[in-house]
Parts: C-alpha cells; structure tokens; sequence
C-alpha cells in the first residue's frame, strides 16, 4: 500500500479515455473522511468536465495543456459559503471573515485535495497539481462562479496516464526532518543536501537551456521570480478581501 | 486499499509504545513524494519525541492531552529558509518575502502532512490534527527555534491507537462537490444537507451540554467564535510578517 505513495510521479499526459462518474465519486468520497477543523468541512471541490469550460480554465492555467488533455480537472476551494449560510438559518451569527477562517479552510480544503489524490492514484488514475491557481484566483473565481466566502487553493487535473515519466529527485530526508529543534543549515550542509540534486543530467541540463550559471538562479530568474511574486501577492490579498476573508 | 483511507478515523488516546525510528522515516519519506511547487519542497517536519519539548509544546495546543500522550508529535512548516540560502549560495538572488510565496510555502506542507498522515494509517497507527497550530503559530515559533522565512502550519499526533471510536459523520457528497459551475445554496438544500447531521444523537447532546438552541450556535458562540478569531488572525499575520513572508 505504501507502494502507492513512494512511487508515484506526477502526470502531464493523459489518454483519451473518460472518468467513469461511479469511480469519481468513490475517489471524492474517499476524499471527505480526510480530517477537517472541528469536522466543518469548509472546502468545495468544483469538477470541470465540460470542454467549454476547459477553453475557460486553461487561460487561468497560463494554458498548460493538462487542462484540456485531461478528463478531469478539480478545482479545491476553501469555502465558508456554505458554512456561513447554514449559521445564518440556524439563529447563529457566523464570525468567519478574517484571515484565520481563510486559513482554516485553505487548510481543509488542501488535505482533502491530497486525499483525493492518492485515492485517484491508488485506482490506478494519474495526477498533477497547477501551481497557477494561486496566481490568478481572482479569474478562476469568475469562470467557476465562486460566490463571498470560497476561494480556489488548489488544482489538479486527472485521468489514465498516458506517459511513464521518470520518478523526479528528492532532497535526502535530513533536507527536511529535524529533530526536536530546527537544526538551521551551514554552508556545508547546503552544499551536502544539494550536491545530488545538483548533479543530475537533466537538472544540468536545465541550467543550460536557460542560460544560467547554478540551479538556483532557474528558479529566481525565470521560474519564480520576485516581480512576479510581489505581483501575484497582491492579486491574491485582494482576492481574500473580495472574498470576504479580511475584515 | 482505499478502505485505508474511508474506513479511517481521529485517534486521540495512544498506547505506550514507542513508534520504531525506521518505521518513522518510512513514512516520513513516503510524505517526500507528494507533489510541491517546482518540486522545491519549501517545507520542513520537526519531530518531537522528548518529553521535555511535549511539556513545552503542550500548552501551545492549550494543553490537548494528545501532544503528551503521544510517542511522536510532528509539525509541518512552511519553509523558505533552507531554499533561500540555498539561493544566496549560489548567486541567485531570492524573491520569496511575500504573501504568495507563504502560500505557496504552506500548501507544500499541507499536502506532505497529509500524505505522512495516510503512510502512517497505511502503517497501522493512528493520527490525529491539532488545529491549535494557527492560533499559536508565535509561541510554536519560540519552542521549536524557528528560524525567519518558516511558520508552522500544521500539528500531528500520531501513535499506535489505544481506542476504537466510531467514525463520525460526514456531510453527502452533494454539499461540497460542484458540477462545472459552484452551485449555490438555498434555504431548502441546506436544510436538506445539514439534516442528517443535526439529526444525530451525539449532536443533540452537543447542542444540549453547550446549553444551546442549534448546532450552529454551538460553533459560533463556543467553539470559533468572531472574537477568538479576529484575535488569532491578527497573531498570524504578525508572524508572517515576523517571518518574513509580508515584505
């Protein structure tokens, strides 16, 4: 069973067959016993289908090609919506619009969506998380009509593989474990930690293609940049307050 | 295999018995294989074992008997830390102080919680979240030796059970899953969705002990109340702004 989780690898390409809706029930089933804050399950999850709402989403997905290829794309929200109104009908005054409520639910939202995933990976289904979600919240909201109170925290596209990637490296385990204290990092233990990583053909490879001179300024030169990142920063802390999650 | 997952519940009372350090860091690099951004798994787990540390952390998570009672507590940080000076190592210069970045910092942790918590249920042992860990990221902080650019933002227990409780309710799938488009709610499906839940026997006696009219109530005005919340959500955003991550 623990085969499921330690050799999985992301999946980009899909085949060109559907999800059966039987089966995706189980797998979002599966889904709701992941555990919630004081069980108030304050996450949605909207599935896309629909080839006119795939041409919808893929532009908030800066138009990777899993969105269309894939027959499924979720789309995991943190969402006291529901919540909210259920108190309203219950005679009881809801306190959720702040920034803890959001992280609560962003919570929520995100350990379902990874048991979600495994649930698809262990019926045989592939998976890929989009990253973008986080960037443009605010035009996932319009094309899934999110209403105050929800907003997307996670993406994932799903359906049959249709590729046998390599597994991708990992930091060794002492990267990211410490014991009883954060063990901060020397010069040393950076240099040890990377050297792996550092020293693969593909990651050397990667360096290259885009002209740097280390790994590192990949990711902070054309992955994820500053700009970028204070840019969307901005676009996400006014989603929350459109939201609803900042007053 | 997925019974693993839907047969699953919180374990909250552990048996003396310690859990195996191999067994430990099996699961804990099963939870390296979850997808993060860019495969930069800007995220750490401190491990507590020491009673001295539970003593210190305990009152963090108000003194749930869980953080003492369990062999190993783990907390998932969002972390920038280790990749930032990985960066400033090698030329590359990071752009990682803001609010995205946080985020993206925390869903890394969120989905590696979540997929320890499966390898360690997968595993034959129980586990159980702390959702204290929000409200007192600060104090955690301290207690751990958190360095700038890490926040805490998810608490485990986890042991072997001692203790057989019956799975508690979920809400149908219908309330939280959206075909296409986010389905709002009315008066009569929320009714309609909350209706087996407050139905319950151990609900009603919830409400009754709380000396409340609705279940709603009780979470409004005993559990997660506006004020608590508005308090908590000010502590957070003053660590994310102490850990560098509002810049």
């Amino acid at each position: 069973m623990l085969d499921t989780l330690t050799q999985r690898r992301s999946i980009r390409k899909y085949k060109n067959q559907d999800i059966e809706q039987e089966l995706l029930n189980e797998i979002l089933k599966a889904g709701t016993r992941a555990s919630t804050t004081g069980n108030m399950q304050v996450y949605s999850i909207v599935v896309t289908r629909d080839e006119k709402k795939k041409e919808e989403l893929s532009p908030c997905h800066f138009n990777q090609p899993m969105i269309k290829n894939a027959p499924v794309t979720l789309t995991f929200c943190a969402d006291f919506n529901r919540f909210n109104r259920w108190c309203m009908q219950r005679n009881a005054e809801p306190g959720y619009d702040n920034f803890l409520s959001f992280m609560t639910a962003a919570i929520d939202a995100l350990l379902v969506a990874q048991t979600v995933c495994i649930a698809a990976e262990a019926k045989g289904l592939g998976i890929c998380y989009l990253g973008t979600v986080t960037y443009t919240a605010d035009k996932i909201i319009d094309v899934l009509n999110l209403p105050k109170g929800v907003v997307p925290v996670a993406t994932v596209t799903l359906g049959y593989s249709d590729e046998e990637p390599e597994q991708v490296d990992r930091l060794p385990l002492e990267a990211v474990v410490h014991n009883e204290s954060y063990n901060d990092f020397t010069e040393d233990s950076i240099n040890q930690l990377y050297k792996n990583k550092e020293s693969l053909a593909e990651n050397k490879a990667f360096v290259e293609e885009n002209g740097k001179e280390t790994l590192a300024q990949v990711f902070t030169d054309v992955r994820y940049k500053k700009a970028d990142n204070e840019h969307f920063s901005k676009v996400l802390l006014d989603v929350l307050k459109k939201q609803g999650f900042l007053e």
